[in-house]
């Protein structure tokens, strides 16, 4: 966390991953960003994983450093209490972030009736508004059918790409417009597609002009890189390893690091190709990995990390999630991008900050996901000025909750 | 295209994916993003894909509507322009973002020391300096281990997601610290490294927690969301559809439109679950697959898309890349998205804009890539001030280069 937009006030009605982390982005630079859910919790908020008592580590994860208000958004006080802290005035305020379909009375029309220059960034699921979520949209991608081993059926991936990519563009369209409004008074509606996050993706890497110049598209080749050399090997101890070369300097630090350097020249006349070049490497891939396969497999990953050690060699080992968290020592406190933090609902772990130092605003500790509801009464009254009576008859209609369900 | 963020100039000293999609991000909303490359072109200049006459499909994907200057980077006064092209007066200039190793007199330090406001934005590999790329913070994220067939082999993903979040980190540190800098005079520099972006995610979506507070890891599961219920099937027709349920709405669509509801709702009592939670579904996924996996067999693709449309069902089906581009309506110029756009050097073909639509600006036709060097004379003209005579003479000493590589 730090500082840098601490007189932003977000509104984030949304679920999942795109939209939350667009607001955690947010929160993380100093934003008061108040996610509302409704009382009970949103689509999101049991979402796996989850602790043996069933809070939600997920929603903790994409919710750091929010205030949570719990309203009934099914009655029509409760949509009138949420438009009211959306629309509620102050330079930084009147923003609100979504990726729900709009609630009756929380669309961009009414909503700026109230505030005449409301932000409103929302994230649809395809153009048309029909639904799309990650595992569609990437279905549609083309990537599965690239992803794994040759000729095998589609491979989905695990990391929810195209829903973090739309969550990144959200909070650079929030700063955009926002830098828009403060230099012309002017507020607007953003709006992005997740399918269009992807279709813009699979342009920009050249796949689709792949396809309309040359007639090509780009094939399976299991974990090899495309176009250069690069690919996993097996240790002598079980390990796995990708070893890569994508510059000329990388190249010839593998065959001095392994003292396969004469020998992986031999391909280049054996292969008619000049390995110096990254389509050459690639095409002569199968040669350069033969003989590193077979240099890995006589190696432990100790072995492999003191030949690599400091000559340049591209190459990096796989780990899993444990191995990650127990022994990787950028995974823990000793980087200042961690802290553990004590969640409440959970308990204390480590939890990530923003992944950007600004020199001007230092780093402050990562903040805990709220309660739900945790900060409903503290945003009535300082929001919206609200009495103490005022919202207890809110709490006693239920049509406002605290962090107790209530 | 907008002009959102035209009066900003931003120098971008980069390759590959990450900062060149934080600099087209910027370049997609206005933004005169000047990219410097040596004479020649940088490491990514001919990154696959690539036509048959070897221009980079991929370069052209991630340099749209910048302007090319090219420079002899290993020589002293060709640093001494890029110097002078970062730190060129302006109430929006003053932007370096870069994801290459500092050059000798390009350093922050240096370059604030010509201009005070000066703001820099860097990606490295690892914090402590050390070089990572998408490929080995990928294989050390977990990702791989949980992803494809069950007790597999590490599967890499294909679309470079770690490259894909940064240059989006970097593109919104980049409005917020032009924010910061517009309100106090401050400029800064922000540094983000690869591998705390994907630390960061892998922290947002909870699988630390999951270690520390739980002591377990998601397991590797296929192509099936985890804690909730979705996987793929194929069709009676060979090909392949995602059906996912991640509301109650959406699991009663699917009883509804398969005609499946009476056997689907038998599962709850047999697998002693509440098939109306996440978890419920997700425990009895095997079952509920295996009446869908004969229903998706007995039903082509076509008929699948009959019997799922306006029905609330969440589904989508698998394509390649030639599907994708050859036969989905949201890949042409019926999406606003894209624009047949003529690309010096390679062709016509279809690009994508950004994926933002901005009410209060207009969105405008993508712009091509820059030739190599094509906007060389004129950013020496405009941003430095140089005579027609100096500008020859740096050409004639091989300092600069236009289009023609001279």
């Amino acid at each position: 966390m730090n500082g840098i937009l601490q007189d932003l006030r977000i509104v984030e009605l949304s679920a999942f991953v795109a939209a939350p982390l667009g607001g955690m982005t947010m929160s993380q630079m100093g934003a008061d960003v108040i996610r509302i859910d409704p009382i009970g919790g949103g689509i999101d908020y049991a979402r796996w994983p989850v602790t043996r008592a069933g809070a939600s580590l997920y929603w903790a994860g994409l919710n750091k450093a929010k205030r949570s208000l719990a309203l009934a958004l099914d009655k029509p006080e409760g949509r009138d209490i949420a438009r009211a802290v959306i629309t509620a005035p102050g330079a930084g305020g009147g923003i609100l972030l979504t990726n729900l379909p709009p609630l009756r009375g929380l669309d961009f029309t009414t909503l700026r009736a109230s505030r005449g220059d409301l932000i409103m960034l929302r994230l649809t699921g395809n153009r048309d508004g029909s639904a799309a979520v990650d595992y569609t949209v990437n279905a549609a991608s083309g990537f599965p059918l690239v992803t794994g081993a040759v000729g095998g059926a589609p491979v989905n991936h695990v990391l929810p790409a195209w829903d973090i990519a739309a969550g990144l563009y959200l909070a650079t369209g929030l700063l955009a417009a926002e830098r828009h409004r403060s230099r012309t008074g002017q507020g607007q509606e953003v709006v992005a597609a997740l399918s269009d996050v992807m279709l813009a993706t699979v342009g920009n890497l050249g796949y689709i002009g792949d396809v309309q110049i040359n007639g090509t598209a780009r094939p399976a080749i299991g974990n090899d890189l495309y176009g250069s050399f690069g690919r996993d090997f097996a240790t002598a101890d079980g390990r796995r390893v990708m070893i890569i070369a994508l510059t000329r300097r990388q190249w010839r630090a593998i065959g001095d690091a392994t003292g396969l350097g004469e020998r992986l020249a031999m391909i280049g006349p054996m292969m008619d190709v000049d390995l110096d070049t990254e389509a050459g490497r690639y095409e002569a891939r199968d040669a350069i990995g033969a003989l590193l396969a077979r240099w890995c497999a006589n190696h432990t990953l100790d072995e492999v990390r003191q030949a690599f050690a400091g000559t340049g060699v591209l190459w990096g080992h796989f780990q899993d999630f444990l191995q990650l968290v127990r022994g990787d020592p950028r995974c823990s406190e000793a980087n200042p991008l961690f802290a553990a933090v004590d969640q409440p609902g959970i308990g204390r772990y480590l939890m990530p900050g923003l992944p950007l130092d600004f020199s001007a605003e230092p780093r402050r500790p990562p903040g805990p996901a709220p309660l739900l509801g945790e900060h409903t009464d503290a945003v009535l009254g300082e929001v919206l000025g609200l009495s103490s009576a005022e919202i207890g008859r809110l709490h006693d209609e239920r049509i406002v909750a605290g962090p107790d369900g209530r």
